[in-house]
């Protein structure tokens, strides 16, 4: 029993998309980093087990950003006045650049860490940026931090800045040799980054299927994100009949290489089909998506086929870390889309953001991201006493609350069944 | 100079519509409430004033709040899953009936006011409920807090629970009654608050229109929110040919009664013809708009059109206080139009949307929402450094950050040269 311990507080998890499993003042119980059971009482078999007890806060399971770019952190909430590729060049290339020195990637992903390890996300798929020191170093410290997920060292070899562009070559060798120096990190592992396909020949693509195949590593990129990115795609890959092609040609997207592919904007049924067919999953980003001009994904379609969903932050795109505001982000532009574009699809509900945001992403990395057993304790305690109402709330309301209103940081948060805090 | 006294620090503000001044570690002096002007260095006639010096901090004009529903704020982030007519039976009314009991608006109101003081924003237009004692109580709470604006008791006299609904001529009779009994507030004024169409009798209008011309006191409502309202009030009004008619054929549109409208969503051509000829001010309330699904407001063809703009946080249907919030909704839900709706009519900007926060709502107020020589001092202090960075900003990128990043609680507040905090 030396790894068993209980928590106790107000349950709430989502079994499946659009359902609410509510458990008040129940205890839940962890063994070896597991989740054993759910229980009204502790049943005997637990006597004598440390009870951490939360009282009447509510417990949920640790949040999932399927796509953040860390070395873009630094200037969140500045310059949004621009379109995708306005932004990127004047944005998001000069701050990346800095990157190639360690002093200022030092600086950049403390703070990065820092916010992420305060913020309610336990889980992450994050790009970093073309620098493997700084890469590395990011790894390190959100390993210290005790959080999990996966880190990219960014592949560009065309259409960048002098800046930020490698050759082919050196791109693939230092790529090489970072996913062989991140067997230093036991949780925080190597996923292959090609930063979307204007930014990748060719031959650099199908290096990178070739280091997919050697390592085995997962991989995430960009996918029909905005209308005037598909549409250079579509001149850059001739021959390819949708964006998601110039990926899958070398093996990256989806099958044998678990891939996550941000935005999906305005993937078409062809590119959703495959997608569907491989288990790529998809990083619905909807204040990025918002903050660039891309557009609405149309998520509830993605439910209905039974895609994988889960929320990314999208810092810089996105201006803000918390996947509570992405959750919201994400209803709120669902229910603009119903308005605007497309009746049929009606808008997502607050049990399918809290899955998406869970469970939905979680499975990319295991079991994680519910209550259910079997799966890792990721959790997250969240008190709500900050923010006072004279309206009497059932559990289910007092999630959408803090969902809605809190600043997403928790105050106690469980990964893997460790506290962090 | 008893009433004379400057702030020092970076001061922001926009003396038009997309243009941004910035005075970098400038003296702002304050003469009996208003602005006499902004100085590098103190002139020799100054000499003496008191100085109030925020350091490094940024100073902006303080935020104007075109809309809100006080008696909501218990349920703010609660029941967002619905649409605005199912949203107002759910939620706004139940809670609504609770204010006869002058206990419970007296906690609910303190929970607002507080919220609101220790906002950004310093004038607002706000809905109460339809108790007279309890709105009375309101403005008393918020003329003690050193707040400044219009309060309206609502009045609604069909289509309503029987909760919250008056006979025509006791709401006719306690709105009279709450008018000359709100004499007793110097800044927190009356303002006459017909809920909106469906909930008020041509009878109820004709005689708001009376007391409205007897009393001299401006006008709030709702305007052309969501397409299932507009097809309503066309039945509830045969022989009005677009929904401003049905307050116009009062006199409850501009002109002689000072007005603010709230959304304005699906504003046609002569509405919004008759809005400019009568000086309707629109409040623009983006987030309540996306939450109960009712579409995006065309500000772009507003501001082309020179029509009075301002933010409105409305909640409750919008969940968050924050006018800052109010600012990058309305940037983005601009974005979506823009992509999703209309390329004809560009995204806002920051400076824009800091425009119509502060001095475009601001007019109604008179000369309020700026920092020209004459301007009711209005301000708030932001401190940024909670808002770590690596990356070196100017100062209007501060500006950006702070908005799209803070919590919006400033940590100094000043209401027509008073300071609050």
């Amino acid at each position: 029993m030396q790894n068993t311990f209980a928590l106790r507080g107000n349950l709430v998890y989502t079994p499946a998309c659009g359902e609410l499993a509510l458990h008040p003042h129940s205890y839940l119980v962890c063994e070896n980093g597991a989740l054993a059971g759910i229980f009204d009482t502790l049943p005997a078999r637990y006597a004598g087990i440390p009870v951490e007890d939360h009282g009447d806060k509510l417990i949920l399971p640790g949040l999932v950003d399927l796509h953040a770019h860390a070395g873009q952190f630094a200037y969140r909430g500045l310059g949004m006045d621009l379109e995708l590729l306005d932004w990127l060049e004047q944005n998001a290339f000069p701050e990346e650049s800095k990157f190639a020195d360690p002093h200022y990637a030092e600086a950049a992903y403390r703070l990065f860490a820092d916010a992420l390890t305060r913020s309610a996300t336990t889980r992450f798929c994050l790009f970093a940026t073309l620098h493997r020191p700084a890469t590395l170093r990011l790894m390190a410290l959100l390993e210290a931090a005790g959080l999990r997920g996966f880190v990219g060292k960014v592949n560009m070899d065309r259409n960048s800045p002098d800046t930020l562009r490698e050759t082919t070559a050196e791109s693939l060798a230092e790529t090489c040799r970072w996913l062989e120096e991140s067997a230093d990190f036991a949780h925080v592992r190597p996923m292959l980054t090609p930063r979307f396909i204007p930014s990748c020949t060719d031959e650099m693509m199908a290096g990178l299927g070739r280091l997919q195949r050697e390592f085995g590593a997962p991989m995430q990129s960009h996918l029909s994100e905005n209308l005037s990115e598909i549409a250079w795609v579509a001149e850059l890959c001739p021959g390819t009949r949708f964006y998601g092609e110039a990926y899958a040609r070398h093996g990256l997207f989806g099958g044998a290489c678990p891939t996550v592919m941000a935005h999906c904007v305005w993937s078409g049924e062809e590119e959703r089909a495959l997608m569907k067919e491989n288990g790529v999953f998809i990083a619905h980003c909807p204040q990025s998506n918002m903050n660039v001009s891309s557009g609405i994904a149309p998520v509830r379609q993605f439910l209905r086929e039974g895609q994988h969903v889960g929320l990314g932050s999208d810092v810089a795109g996105g201006a803000h870390l918390s996947i509570f505001r992405a959750m919201t982000d994400a209803i709120q532009a669902s229910k603009l889309r119903w308005r605007l574009v497309d009746q049929d699809l009606p808008a997502l509900t607050m049990p399918e953001a809290l899955y998406m945001a869970t469970k939905g992403g979680g499975a990319f990395f295991g079991k994680v991201g519910s209550f259910e057993p079997g799966y890792e304790l990721d959790a997250v305690v969240l008190d709500d006493a900050a923010l006072p109402t004279t309206r009497p709330c059932t559990l289910a309301e007092r999630v959408e609350r803090v969902v809605y209103l809190s600043d997403g940081q928790p105050c106690a948060k469980y990964v893997a069944g460790r506290r962090l805090f």
